[in-house]
C-alpha cells in the first residue's frame, strides 16, 4: 500500500479524536450502514483532496464501507492533521500529506493521489479537478465533487472556457451545506481559531468582516454574540442592505481600516485587505481569513512593506510597519478556523459530508449520465440529509393534511374564499 | 371621476400621513420624478388591489406622475385608511374601498376598479388577477404584478393549470422584496400589532411562530430581541434545522400548542392552528396571524367550539372554550400588523414599491413582450434598487478592481497560486 | 362621594380593560385576596399621584379590598386613561384627574387629593410628598412611597437638607422593581411608544439612548434585537464601559448627534439634549424621552431657535430649524411609553405594584416605626415577590440541601478540600 | 533565589508570551509607570497565589516595579503555565508552582510563598488568607486582597466566626472587576475552554448553565449568541425573573438534565450536578465548570457510579455510565477556561488588576488602618480604573454642566418646574 505521511504511530491518537468526531455524526453513520449493506461503491477508485480531519475520516470511513479504493491528498497545506493521517493509512487509505508540507510537495501529493485512476474525484478548492484538466484528456474519471465557494467558482470558469471534461456537482451551492457548514460551522470556527490564536478580548472590541456572504454572516452573528461591534464591508448591494438591516455599520474597505481591531476576510476574492489599508490601521490590529485560498489578505504586498516580523504566539505573527505601528496575521492568512482551530464541528459536517456521499453514490450510478457541466445537488438528497438530520435531533415537523396540500395547488381560494 | 370611499373631508389628515411617509421614499421619489419628466406611463391605466396607506399612496402618485390612470382597490377589508382613501380620490385617483366593507362590497369593489379596462393589473394577494380569470378573455390588460407569497402561489398554480392568460412578475420573490419587507418589514409591524392590540409583556413570554419563512425568521428574530422565548413549527425539514441552529426550539404545533403564551401564523397555508390545538393552549393565549388571508388560524373552528365570544379590546376578541379556559383572538386572524398596526413602515416598502413602480415600467414598455407565466422581477431591476437606496443612506461599497475581475473569472488560480 | 374626572359614562370600557389587565397580574390578585380577609387596611386612608393606567387600577383595588379609602390624582397630565378614571369612580375611589389638563389643574388635583388627609401617600415621581413639604407640617400622614428614579432623587435630596417629614420607602430601588419595570417594561414601552407615534422603522436605524442606567440598557437591548445600531452617551465611567463591553458604540452627545436617526433620553437629568444637538442632527431626526420629567430633551430651547412648528401625527411634532432641516419631538417630550403607548404591561407591573402593596401594608402596620428618612423595600417583601412570581409562572428552583448550606458558610472548603 | 518551577528553559517563550498580554493591559502599564516613579512598594513583600497566566505576569510586574519583592505559588493546579513561571523566576520573582502539581506539592508550594513574611497576601480563592489563619498568628501581614466570589464567601465566614485577623479587601466584588472580568471574561474563557476541549458544535445545543450570577450570565449571553439554546437552573428567585425575562428558559437540575447536551455550573456552591443527574442525562452530555473550585460537579459522585473511564482528548474524560450511556467530564471539573483555554484574556484583566494593584497600595499606606473585616474596594479606586480604561478606549463621556448637578441635588423640580 502506498502512502507518504508523518507518523504512523500517531495512528491510536488519530482513531481516538476519530471516534470522538464520529459520535456527532449520525446522518453519516446511518449512510455507512446502508453503503455496506448493498456494498455501493464495489469496484470504484475515489481520489480526494479535502481538509485532513477527524470528520473527513468519518465520511471517507463511510465510502470505503461501501466498497470504495480511496486516495487522499491535503486540500490546504496547514490544514492536516498527522495523526487522522496516520489512523487513515492503517484503516487501508492511500494517504499522501503531512502537516506543513511545502507547496511543491503539497502538489506532488495531488499527483500521487491521481494516480489512483480515480473513478470520481472528491474536491475541496478544486485542485484535483484542475490538476486533471491540467493533464491530458484520459483515465477513468466520470464525475467529481466540489466543496466549497472557491472551488465552485472555478469549476464554474472552466465550464465557462468549454473545458470541463465532466460532470461536477456543487456541494457548496446546496442548502444543506452552505446554510448550516458556511454560517454555523465556518461562523464557529473563525471565532475558535482567532481565540485559539490570540486569546483576544472580544467584548467591545470593532471586528470588521469583509464578505457578508453566508460564511460572513455566521460569522458577524458569532461576533456580535461575544460582545464585538461588527462592520460589514461588501461589494454587493443587496448583501449590504442586509448587513444594514440587521443593525450592522457597512463601510468600504478605506473607512474600516482604521476603526477596527479585528479583521476577517470571507469573500472567495483576492486582494481584499491591502497595504493602503494596513497602513491605515490602528497599532495592534488582527488579520485573519477565512476564505479557501491564502490571497484575500495581500500577505506579500504586507511582507513588502513591513520592516520587521516575528512570530509571536504560535500561528500569529507580528508585522513592523513603516509608520510604527505593528499588525498581526493569523495563521499566515490561510483559513484561521481550519489552521488554528480545529475545522467546523462534526455535527455540522456531518450535513455537508452526507452530500457529498450521497452525491457520490448519485454520480457513481450508471443510471444517471451527466454531460459535463456544473450541477446543483439533486434536492431529493439535500431534502433526504436534512430529514435524517431531524431524526437524529428526534424533532418532529407539522405535516400537511390533503386538505392543505389541495389548498398549496388552488387558486380559487382567496379573500373571497 | 368615480369613487366609493368613506369620506372625503379625511383628505387632509391623510395628505399630511402621506408625506411623512414619503419622507422615508427616497427611492420612490426618485423614480418618480424620472417618470414624470419622461411621461412613462403616459395613456396607460392601471388596476390595483393593494393595502391603502400611506405608502402605498406614495407609490401611486410615482405612477401618476408618469402620466397613468389608476383605479385602487382594497387587498384586504381591515386594512384600508379612510384618510388615504380620500387623499387619493382629491389627487384624482379612482378609489373604491372603505375600512371595515363586508365581503360582498370588497368584491364589489373590486369589479369597479377593473371597470378602468386596465393595462396593467397590480395585486396584493392576486384578487385582481383570479377576478380577471374568473370573467371571459378579452379587455386591454398585458400584464400583472404580484406583491405576496400567497398571490404568487395562486398565479402559479393558475399557471400550472395552463390558464394563466398574461405575464405575471412575482414581485414578492426578488430579493429586493422578500429579503427586506417580508423579514424586517412584516418582522417589524407584527411585533408592532401584537403589542397595539394586547399590550402584552414580551419579555419572558413563549411566543410560537408557525413557518420560518422570511416573515417567519423576521418575526422569530425580533420577538426574541425583545426578550421572548421563541418556538418555532415547520413542515420543511431544511427550514426547521435552520431553525435549530439559530438557537430556537422546533416543535409540532401539538407539542407546542400547550406551551405558548402567543401564537404567530405566518406560513402561506390555511388551517394552521386548528380546534384541537385551541383545546390544549393555556388559558389567556393569544393568536394572531401575519400571513397574507385570514385563513391560518382556523376562526370558523375556533368559534364553532367556543361557549362564549366577547371584544375586550379593540382588536382582540375573547373565545371562551369549553374547558373553562379563554383563547385571544387578534385582528380577527387578518394579518396583524396591517390591522391592529400600520402595515410595514415606509422605509422598508420605499424598496418593495420601487421594485413594482420599476416593473411597471418594464412591462408597459412594448419592448419586453412576455409570454403568459410567471416570472422574476429582471434582476438589473433588484440591482438597481438596492443600489439606490444605499445611495440614500449615504452607504459605500467596496468595487472591484480590473485584477480583482479577472481573478474571479478564472480558475488557475488556487492553492498552487 | 368627590370626584373630578372627564367622562363617567366611559366607565364600561374602562372595567373591560382593567379586567384584561388584571388577567395578567397573578400576584397581585393573591395580595388582593388576603388583604380583603385580613381587612389590612381598614380606617386608613392614601392618597396616590400615579400614571393612571389600567394596572394602577388593579393595585388600588387590592388596597381597596383591605379596606383603605383611597384619593388619586395623575403624576403625568398625559398618562391618564380617561376610561380608567371613571371605572374607578364607580368603585368609589375619589379620582381627580383628567387627559391632558393644563398644569393649573393637575396641581389643583394634587391638593384635592391630598385633601383626604392620609396616613400614606404613594408616589410616581413625588409631587405629593413635595406638595406635603411645601405646606405647613401636620395632618395624618405616616408615611410615603415612591416609585421612580426621579422621584427618589427628589426625597434624598429633601432629606439630604434635613427637611424630609417622614419615612419613604424606596420602591424603585428594589431590585424586583427596577431590575423589571425600568429594564423589561420600559425597555418595551419605549420601542412601543416610538413605534405607534411614528411607524418608524428600526432596522438599520441609529439609535442613540442617552443613559445607560435599567431603562437605558432596557431600552438598547430591545432597540437592537429590532435591527437598530444603538449608540449610548454616558456620565459614567462604569456604566459607559459596560455598554461598550456589551458590543455597543460610546460616545458623547456632541458626537451622537450628527449620527443618530433616534434619539431616547433616560437619564433622571435635565437639558440632556440641547440646542446645539439639534442643530447638529440630521434632517429627520425623531427625539423622544423616556425619563420621568418632560425635561431631559431642553423642549423650550429647541422651541426658541425653531422657525416653524406643526403637528405632523398624533404625538409627533416638528420643529424646522435655522439650518433648513426638521426634527421631531414624540410625546411633547414627556414619557414616550406612557403617553404613546400603554406604559408597562401589566405582567410587569405585577411586580413593582406587588412592591408597594406590600410596602403599604409594612408602612401602615403600627409595629414599624421608622425616622424620617429614604429607606430600601424590605428584603422579604423583595423577596416574597419574585417567589409568587416564579409560583404564577409554574416555574421550579433548585433548593439547597444541609450539606450545601454548609458549605456557604464555611471557609474550610477549598482547593485542599 | 528561591523557586520551584518546571523548567527555566521555557523563561523566553514566557517572556514572548507575556509580551503579548501586556500590549491589552494599558491601564496596568500606565499604573506600574507611576508606582515605578514613586517606588510605592519599597520594603515591602507580597505573597501571591494565583492563576499564574500571561496577565498575573503584567500585575506582578507592576507590583515589582513599585520595589515589592514577591513570592508566587498557584491557585489552580492546573492552570499554572510553565513558561510564565519561568520568565518570572528570570525577572527575580520567588515562584513556587509546575502546571498539574499533585496536592500536597500545591499545598508545600503556599507553604513556601507564605514564608516570604508577607506585608500582604493577594489571593484567588483565598488558599493564602486560610492558610495563615490554620497557623499561628504573627508575622508581618497586615491585609489581604481576595478577587473571587469563592474566596470572599470564604473570607466571609472567616469574618462571621469572629476568626478574621486582618483586613481583607474584596475586589471580586467591586463593579470594574465582577461587571467585567466575570460577565465579559469568564463568559468568553467557558465558551473558549469548552470548545478546545471538545470542538463541540454550539449551535442549535442545549446548554444548561447552573447559576446566573456575574459569571452565569455571560456564559448564557455567549452560548446563545453562538447559537445555543439556553436553559439556566438557580436558587434565587430574583435572579431566576431575570433569566426569563432574558428570554432563557428557567428549570431545576433535575429537570434541566435530560434535556442539556452541554452543562456548565458557576455558582460558587458544592455538589450542583450530582449522580441522580449524571444517570438522567443523554448519552453524550458534557460536563463542564467554571467556578473556582472543582466542586461544583460531584466528580466523586461521578466516579464511584461509572463502570468505566477513558481520556478521550486533552481536557475531556470519558464517564461510562451503567445505563450504558456515556457522560464527558471537562478539564476534570476544574475551571475549564483556565486549564483548557487561557483564562481571561488580558483586556479584560486589565481592569481586575489594576483593582488588586491599586488595593495593594492603599493597603500598604500607612495611613489606611483598617480594622479586620471584609472591605470593599474604596470606590475612587474603581471609578479611576473605569476612568483609565476609557481613555485608553479614546471613549469621551458626557460631563454635567453646574446646572445639571444643581438638578441632581434640588428636590424643587418636577412635573410643575
Amino acid at each position: 500500500m502506498s502512502y507518504d505521511i508523518r507518523d504512523l504511530a500517531l495512528a491510536q491518537r488519530g482513531h481516538q479524536r476519530i471516534q470522538w468526531a464520529s459520535r456527532h455524526m449520525p446522518v453519516l453513520n446511518q449512510l455507512k450502514e446502508e453503503f455496506a449493506t448493498e456494498q455501493a461503491f464495489r469496484g470504484k477508485r475515489i481520489a480526494a483532496s479535502l481538509h485532513i480531519t477527524t470528520e473527513t475520516a468519518v465520511l471517507l470511513s463511510a465510502l470505503q464501507a461501501g466498497g470504495a479504493e480511496i486516495a487522499l491528498s491535503a486540500s490546504n497545506p496547514l490544514s492536516t492533521k498527522d495523526d487522522v493521517c496516520a489512523a487513515l493509512v492503517e484503516d487501508g487509505i492511500h494517504v499522501y500529506a503531512q502537516y506543513g508540507e511545502d507547496l511543491p510537495t503539497y502538489q506532488c501529493h495531488i499527483k500521487q493521489a491521481l494516480a489512483i485512476d480515480p473513478h470520481l474525484v472528491m474536491d475541496d478548492g478544486a485542485d484535483l479537478i484542475i490538476a486533471l484538466h491540467n493533464s491530458p484528456a484520459g483515465g477513468s474519471v466520470v464525475a467529481g465533487i466540489e466543496e466549497t465557494t472557491s472551488g465552485v467558482v472555478r469549476a464554474r470558469a472552466l465550464a465557462a472556457d468549454k473545458l470541463l471534461r465532466f460532470p461536477v456537482i456543487a456541494v457548496n451551492d446546496t442548502p444543506t451545506k452552505h446554510y448550516f457548514d458556511n454560517r454555523y460551522g465556518t461562523g464557529q470556527n473563525t471565532i475558535d481559531g482567532i481565540l485559539r490564536a490570540t486569546n483576544t478580548f472580544l467584548a467591545g472590541a470593532t471586528l470588521v468582516v469583509a464578505g457578508y456572504g453566508w460564511c460572513g454572516r455566521g460569522i458577524a452573528m458569532r461576533a456580535r454574540g461575544m460582545g464585538a461591534r461588527v462592520i460589514v464591508c461588501e461589494i454587493n448591494a443587496i448583501r449590504a442592505l442586509e448587513a444594514v438591516m440587521d443593525g450592522l455599520q457597512v463601510l468600504s474597505m478605506a473607512e474600516a481600516a482604521p476603526l477596527g481591531d479585528i479583521f476577517v476576510t470571507a469573500t472567495g476574492m483576492a486582494g481584499v485587505i491591502r497595504p493602503e489599508h494596513f497602513l491605515a490601521m490602528k497599532d495592534g490590529a488582527l488579520l485573519a481569513n477565512s476564505g479557501h485560498f491564502d490571497v484575500e489578505i495581500d500577505v506579500a504586498g504586507l511582507r513588502q512593506i513591513a520592516t520587521g516580523e516575528q512570530e509571536v504566539r504560535e500561528h500569529l505573527s507580528e508585522y513592523q510597519l513603516p509608520n510604527g505601528r505593528a499588525v498581526y496575521l493569523l495563521a499566515q492568512g490561510r483559513l484561521v478556523g481550519q489552521v488554528a482551530a480545529e475545522a467546523s464541528p462534526a455535527a455540522v459536517m456531518d450535513l455537508s459530508f452526507a452530500d457529498q456521499a450521497l452525491c457520490t453514490h448519485y454520480l457513481l450510478n450508471a443510471q444517471h449520465q451527466l454531460a459535463p457541466g456544473v450541477y446543483d445537488v439533486p434536492s431529493d438528497i439535500d431534502e433526504r440529509v436534512a430529514q435524517l438530520k431531524l431524526q437524529a435531533l428526534d424533532i418532529k415537523l407539522d405535516t400537511l393534511s390533503p386538505e392543505q396540500v389541495a389548498y398549496q395547488h388552488s387558486w380559487q381560494y382567496g379573500t373571497e374564499g
